[in-house]
């Protein structure tokens, strides 16, 4: 049975074991935060230079927040058991490009780093979260406490979802089948036409190429991996996105429900409704 | 059994009859030309205004060719019966948008646009293919006389392919899953991971958006539809995506053997050496 805090949390989570929270950059972390602290369950910041922001670091007393350099992951793991953290929990965007080639990493990092064999989002956090499981620190779903922040089913946005069901459904089998197949977790279609798919470009470069081409009826999927580890690396999606997707004259969007995080929600709803975006939770 | 003049001529083909070759843009239509003449078999022109080369069309007495507007297709099939063709063939590329939006549409075309419920290549062409058909014409696998063109199994160029059978394998896999997908037919991938998929934006935009991703050991795969028509939108690959290639750092190409058209393929094969570039025939 989920634990009443937040249906992401495990079996048998402890609450008055502090959380520490891995921060990285923008507003998701500090939605965490919020969500952790109105459970009254007591959380510990690891802030990043350069990434968490500095109001998030200013919101927590200098006993219970530390400030690491990215890819110091023997500092992260020193923090963790500085605070007795039952629990850690990663949020907001850490390049994977900059947690190693970036900026400092320490030794056990560069040990970490010399047991990938191929090295990208998906084995570097594994390879991390393994060392935070391993000194018995229970790295937490990066859903949890943000449960009224996820996408839910059926229509989010109050303008009727203006694409038919059987392009809806085509688009959400090619969104299902690229996050299948390893290309991506999203795609713009167009009545049954595929306009973009994407791979590595990341979300933004395929919303402004797909707008391009079309300007009515399209529609962007986003979904989640195929075998999505949900303690990291969990699809958002934000204000950015919905400015990008108006750029793009793209006036529809189906997540996940449950799975994709909008951050944060009451934000991303008023914006989409003031620009006339519809937002469908996709099930 | 194939005819001894071309693998992808039909059994019974009569080489007496003529092949009227409804040809658009560039090198390709030539190509078919001097393959058709060295058979030794009757060819026609069916030119079309601003897409057939002024070369292509000095290249035929007046009494052998003709010159439509892009869209005409009553005058098209007329010029089919005027020339007594046994055989058609499209060759070259038109505009899907320029058929019918862009023109000169004639009460024939008028009449095709409105029987179709999805206008895209496929669409479109196949209504076409219909119509001749339908006036007793056989329109040719666009394959046929240019079997020396063809992406032939293993390495076509010189230099050793430079990428290994494993990440071949993967990127072979991901072209044709987004074939079967009706996404595209073509990928770039590295070790593994997907780059790029093509959709709606074209190879060349693809590969652009890919070389400024990664600059080594990046491998451009091409394949064909699913359920490719052989009879017109025959995947082609020629001297504009081997510069292309090079202008993203890209120096592998894998093509489905037997399916891809190399345009010419002597000069592309050249031109492929002089650039690095490594060809590689996959089945």
């Amino acid at each position: 049975m989920p634990s009443p805090l937040s249906q992401f949390l495990p079996a048998g989570f402890d609450p008055r074991r502090p959380v520490a929270l891995i921060a990285g950059q923008g507003r998701y972390p500090a939605l965490v935060v919020e969500g952790i602290r109105a459970a009254g369950v007591p959380v510990r910041l690891i802030a990043m230079d350069e990434e968490t922001s500095p109001e998030l670091q200013a919101a927590f007393p200098e006993s219970e927040r530390v400030l690491i350099k990215v890819g110091q992951i023997g500092a992260m793991l020193k923090a963790l058991k500085r605070f007795d953290a039952g629990y850690a929990y990663m949020a907001g965007q850490v390049s994977p490009r900059r947690l190693f080639s970036g900026l400092h990493p320490d030794l056990k990092a560069l040990a970490i780093m010399a047991t990938l064999k191929r090295r990208n989002a998906e084995t570097i956090f594994g390879a991390i979260a393994r060392e935070i499981e391993d000194i018995g620190v229970h790295l937490l779903d990066a859903r949890a406490f943000i449960d009224a922040h996820l996408a839910t089913p059926g229509a989010m946005t109050r303008k009727k979802f203006p694409i038919d069901r059987e392009y809806l459904d085509h688009g959400l089998h090619i969104a299902r089948e690229s996050a299948r197949l390893d290309i991506g977790q999203g795609c713009v279609v167009r009545k049954g036409t595929v306009l973009a798919v994407e791979a590595y470009e990341g979300t933004d470069a395929m919303l402004t190429r797909a707008g391009t081409l079309k300007t009515d009826d399209t529609l962007f999927v986003k979904t989640v991996k195929a075998r999505q580890d949900y303690r990291f690396d969990v699809p958002c999606f934000g204000l950015k996105t919905l400015d990008t997707m108006h750029a793009a004259s793209i006036h529809a969007a189906a997540l996940e429900a449950g799975r994709v995080i909008l951050i944060d929600k009451p934000s991303v709803l008023a914006r989409a409704d003031a620009l006339g975006i519809s937002l469908l939770g996709a099930e």
